[in-house]
């Protein structure tokens, strides 16, 4: 596995924070610190200045940072240190003016700490200074992006091979994770949806005993996270058993609305207007009170990531963003059916990324007897 | 399994809240949400008042709500209301003075938005208000930590049984998990370390592909979630072949370190104390500065959770408190021994709730040609 150039990805984040009003950041989401970095731990803080870069991190992870960050320069506090006391050092020796803080991932009371602590500068609290480089994919993140997708995309081609009518949602479950496993996922991106009849009316759905045969309906919403921790996010739902025409007609209009939203996608489209094609289309098939969330989500580090793309969402679509497009009906107490592939946004339009057959006649699963 | 009176939790934080100078809380911090309500879901915060108790979620949660948390008032706000619309509108119905607000888990981003909307009542950052209930854990509580312990002792049994030399780290920690699964688990109360030789020495390492022949060593850090959400949490280390006069210096210095270190749990007495036992332990050792760690933390619902047994931890120690003890030793390159028990902390002083035993010689594992 290559390694991306963390310098480069840092070197960009400093060249951004004059326009924020600070002359240095201290990051403290844990998937903001991966990308400056590519430590995989917890509890560390990363703080960036033109001059100074410096870990700040635990003895637990001090050989830890040694193997993932060769280079970097870290400041392992000791037992009885915190983490403001710790920075508060770093940041006085870096003889900053201004110290950014994140203002999504710091809490009000590591901000106080910090407040009280750091007296060399002054704390401006940021908006997404690292979340608007990941948000722009590079080939070799595209490149672990296909990697996860492969992942999950073997993963549920041996499902659905091996599963049987008396298999419950959670067996379905734990042998798609080892399976994805087994294909070199470090693990699911999340916990795989695994719902049956009436249970894939709920969104988030936690698998549980239903089996298989108890309806013809089985919703599956799944993902691979690759070893180097981008994450894959896919919904397909298969029909086990007689389909009724309200299932067909449901299923035909969820995947009309996902197709003629993936095609609106290109760069310097609002984002708000993807999300609109889907609604309208199963608003006008009589569905519009049964599509409760929006349309998708960005994705890579973290399962969902900026963008969004929903009925208020702002955001410009531009070349290198990777989104989810999952749009659902979900028909309480009865069925719910969702559709979900990953996208990514090229400069002359879009890519689907994700490949399993999406057809209705795909859906179907035969089990011989 | 029973349910316990989520009400009754309410009613004693509600008690609470006149001493904080609030007369509302907007509880967000999820395993809060969880403790105080029933409800397994994320993204959902809970308003509190004497007259108003609201759980404010989204569509995705709407029948899993009603199926988790019977006859709790709820507002499930529309894709394009956002959580700080929603809460202002019930905080505006509601008639407050002052909304607390969660200190550990409110970001500063959601903090400053809830101050833009909420304009009928003053905001205030209040100090662990639920996390003060969590600490002390009630009869059904102790007997939840009872199963996820069982689980968890169940778990290590098939795998001390089944253990062979050729295995990986990474095998043996999902064959744990499934283990632990067949048992009743919802999953692992958190990333099982599996850590062989050199890999034992890292407090926080990954399972990955080292095989247990590789070393005579073998740490093993794990735990089970319970069904209703609580964790258990053990370390035991293993000898899978010779085993040098280091390594059992090493390990009769961590065993003593931790016995004595209970020995001293009782009401009254105040964390660091019990820190200090088992760190002077070490210390005369010769291994003091190879103790980087806290000598160990609470548990409950959230696998790290009030109290800490550090060096600087000024809690008192009460009954009804569960936490773990867990001194341990690294040598950087060479091997780690780390030895961790659950602890409930009694009237009359303390009753250690894990039993997989832990004297040397029980750490030897024979592989039968």
């Amino acid at each position: 596995m290559s390694v991306p150039d963390f310098e480069v990805r840092r070197h960009k984040l400093i060249r951004s924070l004059k326009s924020a009003g600070v002359d240095s950041l201290l990051v403290s989401g844990e998937s903001n610190v991966r990308y400056l970095t590519g430590f995989t731990g917890d509890s560390s803080w990363l703080f960036v200045s033109r001059r100074t870069t410096v870990l700040i991190s635990d003895s637990r992870y001090s050989t830890q940072i040694g193997d993932e960050c060769p280079g970097l320069d870290t400041e392992i506090r000791g037992v009885g240190k915190s983490m403001s006391d710790a920075t508060a050092a770093i940041v006085k020796k870096a003889a900053v003016a201004q110290l950014g803080v994140e203002g999504d991932h710091l809490t009000i009371s590591q901000h106080t700490s910090l407040e009280n602590k750091v007296n060399t500068a002054q704390l401006i609290v940021t908006d997404s200074l690292t979340e608007q480089l990941r948000v722009i994919k590079d080939k070799w993140e595209i490149d672990e992006m296909r990697q996860a997708i492969c992942q999950a995309e073997r993963g549920i081609a041996v499902l659905r091979a091996s599963i049987r009518p008396n298999q419950t949602e959670t067996e379905i479950r734990y042998a798609l994770e080892a399976s994805m496993r087994d294909f070199g996922a470090a693990g699911p991106a999340f916990e795989p949806i695994v719902g049956v009849g009436s249970t894939a009316a709920l969104p988030h759905a936690h698998a549980g005993s239903r089996v298989i045969e108890e309806s013809s309906l089985l919703l599956v919403d799944w993902g691979a996270e690759s070893k180097s921790g981008y994450r894959s996010d896919l919904t397909r739902v298969f029909f086990t058993g007689s389909v009724t025409k309200k299932m067909q007609n449901v299923y035909q209009t969820v995947l009309e609305a996902q197709q003629a939203a993936i095609q609106k996608i290109k760069p310097g489209v609002v984002c708000k207007d993807v999300d609109a094609v889907a609604r309208g289309i199963i608003a006008d098939a009589g569905y519009g009170r049964r599509f409760g969330h929006g349309l998708g989500h960005g994705i890579g580090l973290d399962i969902h990531e900026a963008v969004r793309l929903g009925p208020q969402s702002t955001e410009i679509l531009k070349p290198g963003m990777i989104v989810t497009v999952e749009p659902g009906i979900y028909l309480e107490g009865r069925f719910g059916v969702r559709i979900e592939d990953d996208v990514l946004v090229t400069r002359g339009g879009f890519q689907v990324l994700t490949s399993v057959p999406r057809e209705f006649d795909d859906a179907m699963i035969e089990f011989l007897a």
